[in-house]
């Protein structure tokens, strides 16, 4: 079993027993042909949880995010995105790869920007040589910057400046189920106002495989033809999708623990001297801070912590991450910050 | 539950409650970090199997075809295939798109050819304009030729002169177990003269999801940074792995029954007037014949069929394809061919 | 001074004296920003030459094919072409490079294929797997059958099927003016029939750069996209568009000759023992050979010519190629077989 | 003939007498089969100029830069360069579509930047996720910053920092002349750090059509392949390269005509009212300003000014740029002057 209080991403939750069984008495179907019933059902569940029409199940978020990028962005156009989005430093420059368009990125406090951020970014277009913004990606949470929130309203006016300007507007919605539970909204207060948006199973709702793209009956038709070349076409996928079926029925609610188990260790974190937390608020499960030390380093701080069952997320040699989950409790976070205080202030 | 006899395609299996309970009781990790341990264990288990050093976990063939072209295939070059592989047929023209290379197709008998044939397509290179060979795919099985089998020194011949020719060989082992049952050899005994090589475990292996590609250490590596480009990144895929360890111990023997079953199938075809088998041999769990009367059509026959609770793959107006598999009995061979009798006479 | 009697291709053609007059007087401007007159006069004709809208200048007919497949192909999709075209041969792989579609070649006698021939590589779609052909490239003439020619009749037949079914129809008319000359017919016979088509001046025109490119507005416009990003827009090309101008008025009538030429070669080669001709027509400016001794190989009787100051092409270890054109006489051609029945009766 | 004063770019010089004279008697062959003497010549001389073993001829500069992109950088990997070079604003994208790169670019004063710039856009590599730095982009001069030049000892920190990170330094040469002039050293001062450099013949130094790009002979062997697969092989090229001759014997000294004259508008405008230079040093032949008057704009300013036979290139609403070269004399420099304070102070 699993002996770590793992902090070092909410990917690592692990299926319970309930998902388990409800997974293993999974109603199946060739997938790829249409014909996986617990597929069609979570397709049709996920597309109404997010205001849009349809769906399609994928088995990455990474996908999602390319899929749709091939959909919207013409060859040579620009898609915006704030800095440090996971589509600029976790897919291995994908989007220039398949769409051959170029990310373009804004300063943000919080990873959320605004209308003007974006036509300050846009060229007035002189004959055929200036590239064209082709998409905005917004990321809900946006994890670089703690797991900060886009509120709907942000949304919503970014998405009417899209329309307006023949831009598309994309949610990667990796964690966009925490967003609507810390603002007490629905995702669809997001999602309806979208082109396509995503949402992962794989994160706070710990399943263990599977993301699900929604948008237009048009785009989703669009979709399935880089699915299939991308190779996002599967089997008998209903044995996954039970999972995540599970989760929309149990574990959405409950991602207000793993909130206030991150304001519990940013509070703890704070009063560690030679600790510095790095964000202004703490929205959902993300908890970034600076070792202050510099003689001390934050890949040795995490091995450390490793030897004595807690892992951490590094992401520089003096930044670090902690994300909270569903297999991480209270106890733990205490266990772990009064671990992380002996360890610092040694 | 299903009712029905269901010979479209060997993809339509449906994992048995053996194999589901062994998934739902899987130890896992995150697998795109390479803390899985039983997507690790199914890793190691068939790159042994297939005779290659690593290997890894992907959501289907198609992505597996993918990586491997990307890393064998210089933008520009040609790939050899027989004629109506999959990767010709099926897969959306991801070759061409995603490593920019040609596929070229030899004309079989049986899915099967000769370094003479590849030598035939080979330019002279004439500078830098005409395009060169970078790889070959042979499909074990070939599916549209029948299931008909690669005899292991067929792929040891065709291999040497690829490896003389500084050409990557590639083995699409969609039905790979299939061809090994079929000549009582081990499956390595056609992967390890590969650059690559995949087997797929939703076939006649019964898995709902996942196929492994296996190669040398180094192309692994260079795989991995495709697995993620692509989307084919997972977490919890040890669930997945579980199903297909299981078939590694209980599904690969028993393909000979599907092949005894095929072999059954295509002698009651030979008995009805108005089909014809399109094929000499019947070497694993395929079955292609026409229908000769020019009065019917095979999309009549085939929503005949289904009413009858019989399901058939329509490859053409005049062509059909029967698969048989784990979830098809002799009984219902019997049943099927009874019924097909029935309504081609009629 | 060029002492050499050069049959290796007709894009050795050196400008003449008024051609290289005609270009040093051009009036010119800012072709890339549509402001150079000359190179806007060239593109008004060659639109008008070829029964199109309009036309655009580019350095090479490598290019015009590359831009024709940006606009006209999807990714993933098919273009259909005879065997051993120019796009198959000598494009460095750039259809599949650039625009992530497949060329599938068609086996021909003369370079000439039917509606019937394209129909049967046609899949019949299923689903989004199987892919589609999206254009039909002509080559005009068909330089490895021998410069052989599309009757118009047999462009429009397979330009009305091709618009039936939503493919494009694009010809390669890398030697449209030849084809031309050979039937007695205008060009435009040929174009107006076309979603795209090109005329190259730097074969039998004798010019030294440029080909235009010729289609629908629409088309024109989608295609200077393209042209910049390639890196195919110039300066003052005037200079260049004035020779063209040049051999509009002054070159083409001529190709006649040329093909007299080729007439005349081919009737002293079937005379030779030891050479067989490959063709069995000489409609324009092309003369296929074989060697028959096999004893001896054509890289070495290239080089003995050579050593004679008469230059010939080597295009397989037993195959050549001689090509007639403005700067060869038909006493060159005799001089050239004098010296072929020589040197292999020898 | 011209009236106009042009200012809008010096890419709108034309071909004196002596080089349309040049280009006329030329000696030529096929250049894509390397055999023209000219363009050979032209080579061996650019190549020698910019400090490199060997050359390329191509009909554009953005061809060059798509060459090298192709060559240096792999699929999904970073190019570094300075906010609104010429690779960013003004060739469609091209760096993505084709080399699947993405560009970042730095923020700088004049387009000049710092080994540290740079490092601090490298991320530290994760896995296989987090893209790499594969190419830095250096422009000489910096054309948007107004002709700024990088002093020599700046590019060879940077190269070296390049050098020993494994990434590849790439000078975008297109005005690199009168960065040379300008400092008063040679252009291999810049050149013989890169891993590959071109110039341009159609800016300053007057010529129709034209760049060399130089590099190492492995390099200019790799850009051979896509020079023919981009469509940029010619044939009698020797036409264009003779005016490029032309101008390495005539037409490079005298840029510093164009640096004084760039210097003399740039007084000019100084001590209008209305206007504002937004250069703070004026090092070669651009001069970019603004206007002042919220209730004017620059589109129509410049209408006003082509009224009067004066063209001036519009940058935005508000900023101007105009750029001196071989066709704009001293004389008509102080025309425009007048023309501009009357029009603006109106």
């Amino acid at each position: 079993m699993n002996a770590f209080i793992d902090l070092s991403s909410d990917t690592c939750t692990r299926p319970g027993e309930a998902m388990r069984a409800a997974m293993a008495r999974a109603e199946v179907g060739d997938e790829s042909k249409h014909r996986d019933p617990t597929v069609t059902h979570l397709c049709e569940r996920v597309a109404d949880l997010l205001g849009q029409e349809a769906a399609l199940f994928l088995p990455s978020g990474t996908m999602c995010n390319n899929i749709a990028a091939m959909v919207h962005c013409s060859p040579g156009s620009e898609v915006i995105a704030a800095e440090a989005s996971h589509v600029e430093t976790s897919e291995s420059g994908a989007l220039s790869v398949f769409a051959g368009a170029r990310l373009r990125t804004i300063r943000t406090d919080a990873g959320v920007f605004t209308p003007a951020q974006v036509r300050d970014l846009m060229r007035s277009a002189k004959g055929t040589r200036a590239p064209r913004v082709s998409a905005i990606f917004a990321e809900q949470t946006h994890n670089r910057s703690g797991g900060s929130v886009w509120p709907a309203e942000r949304i919503a006016s970014l998405a009417a400046f899209a329309r307006e300007h023949d831009i598309a507007f994309h949610i990667d919605g990796a964690r966009i189920m925490n967003a609507a539970v810390a603002l007490g909204c629905d995702a669809s207060d997001f999602g309806r106002h979208t082109d396509s948006v995503w949402m992962s199973f794989t994160k706070g709702l710990g399943c263990p495989v599977g993301s699900v793209l929604a948008g237009s009956t048009g785009f989703i038709d669009a979709a399935w033809e880089w699915k299939h070349r991308f190779g996002g076409g599967m089997r008998q996928a209903g044995m996954l999708a039970a999972g995540c079926l599970h989760a929309l029925d149990h574990n959405i609610d409950r991602l207000a623990e793993d909130h206030e188990n991150a304001a519990l260790l940013a509070s703890r974190i704070a009063r560690i001297d030679g600790l510095r937390l790095t964000q202004s608020a703490f929205e959902t499960n993300m908890v970034f801070f600076e070792l202050l030390d510099e003689a001390a380093d934050t890949i040795t701080l995490a091995r450390k912590l490793e030897s004595e069952g807690i892992r951490i997320g590094v992401e520089s040699p003096r930044l670090l991450r902690a994300v909270t989950h569903m297999d991480v409790t209270a106890r733990d976070i205490e266990t772990a910050a009064d671990a992380l205080a002996c360890l610092v202030t040694a």
